[in-house]
């Protein structure tokens, strides 16, 4: 039986930069992984995602200039993107493991199963700990409808060696639209069907509208309020029905939400706490049992599950475990849809501010005139800012090609309190979309 | 005659800012431009520029995805891409000019010549003030060689309505680059020709020369010391000659330098002190006669003449002419050559770093196997960063497509100096440029 300080359970990016930090420490560490090292985010999510995203955005790029000086209408060749796209994946888990390796933290493949709070069992092996941190991340929740079984995900979409003709993704979350945006680009029939009226919950209602606009006129179909009931196989293809509802598609992808990692991890034989939503951990990332933290998306948390918040988590659960005393304080958190237009926020959240809206007062901005956005010919550029009574700025939300660049000059601009005056008297590389930041705040 | 509390000589960015600051602090203002209202910047600089720049861009984000899942060979048509460019340009004087009038500054048109140190003379009119603010700004060198009145300018080349199939450019400043950059995604056969073999004074050498291989891998054929002597016309075309060098071209472009507009201002009436360099003035701003001050690329200055120093100073010379008493100290100015490939650089300058060479020592890393460069497949990217003997960073210089968004990024981080521990912390919008600043620096 093996004895180490600390054992990690999960592989990704929250337990891999734990595992590293434990190691810095002193510790004597290992690290489990059931499925691919790595995780998630690089084999599987944000990387592969926005490899493939890539020619999204340099296609939308041309098309808007077409008439305006840049003559074409560039095609996406699926098979050359996802060879583009395993060039990358392909080394993700061998360079991870091998990373840990050579960092002397000791790696085991296998489902970990907690034996009793101070015992891992890992394939054959036992392992013992005086610490754990559980990052075993999420996976793709399973709608249960009828022929579920015939439901692929998103890790089933960015590893697709043929695009389908016909796509149907059921929900209309972020990853619907971002994988759809992809699917549609590359020439795909499109559609998004989702329950509510209401997609990108999360994001401002206003411009997440003005999306779906944009995406309906790049020609993907969206469907409001159906409520899909059941899933049959054709030959070829596949029908998703609905009260009133009929549509016959070659691939459903089903990203109507994630759940927590953690029914094999056995967590009663340690005795600790969680619920559907996850590993229950006080403000120090401390299960109920004193010994064992987690971090990550495996947690019962509000906020957003995104890589690099697991690995703010993964620094500061280092730093828990070996004693720190102040709770764990997160910074701005920017969420964003990717896509050929992104839409991006920071600040106070929607729930946030839907407790209270009396509170608060927005104003949009159309920006297409703008230069920054006038020269690569942009019409859709949005942004919109919310204030409080005091007409202090609690959140901004952009819809742009931009947004990615935008919300992280704000992330600056409001994680360090610059003024407008300051901003003002900034000079940045000009003209650029940096140089605009005093005229927007 | 018309008197006012103070009069700008000079309708571009500097001349109207002040302007408009002038005016906010209740003074009685006129403005006089010789030529475009909006001076440079926006007639025959910086935005026509980018927004020719925009198809170059979107081309190479394409051409560079050929073979990784893109398909397509944007060509660039360049009489709708002028078209495009004057769907801004051509708004930009009256636009300029009805902004002043409607602000209740009065706009004069002509030539402004000092008759005394208090009076001006404009077309026919004679203007009185209390104070003067000189910002007549710049324009291209002509250099003199035989056939010198063949030379074409920058403001030329903006304004082409066809392209010609072969230009030379002579100088290789970053006047030159981005314009051939330009001509020659276009389709031009396009030259660039300089006296020595240091092209880009001002930027980092190494990675000047990395540009200088990507633009010749493009197609730029440089010629470097070359002394061009004559320049005669043929029929059709030019050719240019120097010792042992011999071109024939449809175009030349002297891009060798800019020179104050200065001789025509009758300076020696005010008694207002000049060199060849532009107008001398202290840390205030302020010439020689205590009442007339001068800003932007007018100036005798050691700071890069680029639009937003010039805002900047307009801004600063505002606050001068009412009487603040502090000094102007200038904020950290990031310079850059835009192109399909960008080359910026922040913090001390060339000049000084060559100073003491002995004192600073460099680190260049290849990005191209980062993600941020791999999903668009940029094999060029490079950063390279300069320390002290105290391993403090003191310059960096950055090859790129994204040059722009990450020097903006580095320009908060060493202008509210965020720490290597704060940027780790920080959680940007992932994954983008700015998610891996903390791993540059």
């Amino acid at each position: 039986m093996k004895n180490y300080d600390a054992i990690v359970i999960g592989g990704g990016p929250a337990g891999t930069a734990a595992a590293y930090g434990l190691k810095e420490q002193g510790k004597a560490v290992a690290i489990i992984e059931s499925d691919l090292w790595g995780g998630t985010c690089p084999n599987r999510g944000c990387d592969p995602k926005k490899i493939l995203m890539s020619a999204v955005e340099a296609k939308s790029k041309v098309k808007k200039l077409n008439g305006k000086g840049l003559e074409s209408d560039p095609t996406i060749h699926w098979e050359e993107l996802m060879a583009f796209k395993h060039s990358y994946t392909d080394t993700v888990p061998e360079g991870t493991k091998k990373g840990l390796i050579d960092t002397e933290i000791d790696t085991f493949e296998g489902q970990a199963e907690f034996a009793d709070s101070h015992t891992i069992k890992v394939s054959d092996e036992e392992l013992k700990a005086k610490q754990f941190l559980i990052a075993t991340g999420q996976r793709p929740s399973v709608l249960p409808i009828d022929g579920q079984e015939y439901l692929q995900s998103s890790t089933d979409f960015l590893d697709l060696a043929h695009l389908p003709k016909r796509i149907a993704f059921l929900g209309a979350g972020y990853i619907s639209f971002e994988l759809a945006a992809i699917a549609n680009a590359a020439g795909a029939e499109t559609h998004i069907i989702h329950h509510n009226s209401q997609p990108l919950k999360g994001f401002d209602e206003e411009l997440a509208l003005e999306l779906v606009k944009h995406l309906e006129e790049q020609g993907i179909v969206f469907h409001f309020n159906v409520g899909v009931k059941t899933l049959e196989a054709l030959d070829p293809g596949y029908r998703l029905s609905a009260d009133g509802f009929e549509l016959e598609t070659d691939m459903v992808l089903g990203a109507t939400g994630r759940t927590p990692n953690i029914e094999s991890l056995k967590l009663e034989n340690a005795g600790v706490e969680y619920t559907k939503r996850g590993i229950v951990v006080d403000d120090h990332l401390r299960t109920n049992q004193a010994h064992i933290f987690a971090c990550g998306d495996v947690l019962d948390k509000t906020q957003p599950k995104l890589t690099p918040v697991s690995g703010f988590e993964a620094n500061y659960a280092v730093q828990a475990m070996v004693g720190i005393k102040e709770a764990i304080e997160y910074p701005l958190i920017p969420t964003i849809v990717f896509g050929d237009l992104k839409l991006a926020r920071i600040g106070m959240s929607e729930k946030e501010l839907a407790e209270h809206p009396e509170k608060y007062h927005s104003e949009t901005t159309d920006l297409s005139s703008w230069f920054t956005f006038m020269r690569i010919n942009e019409q859709e550029a949005k942004i919109k800012i919310v204030y409080d009574e005091a007409d202090t700025i609690v959140a901004l939300s952009c819809l742009s090609s931009l947004a990615d660049e935008l919300i992280n000059y704000f992330y600056f601009v409001f994680e360090k309190k610059v003024s407008h005056q300051e901003l003002s008297d900034y000079i940045f590389a000009y003209p650029t979309p940096a140089s605009d930041l005093e005229y927007f705040i």
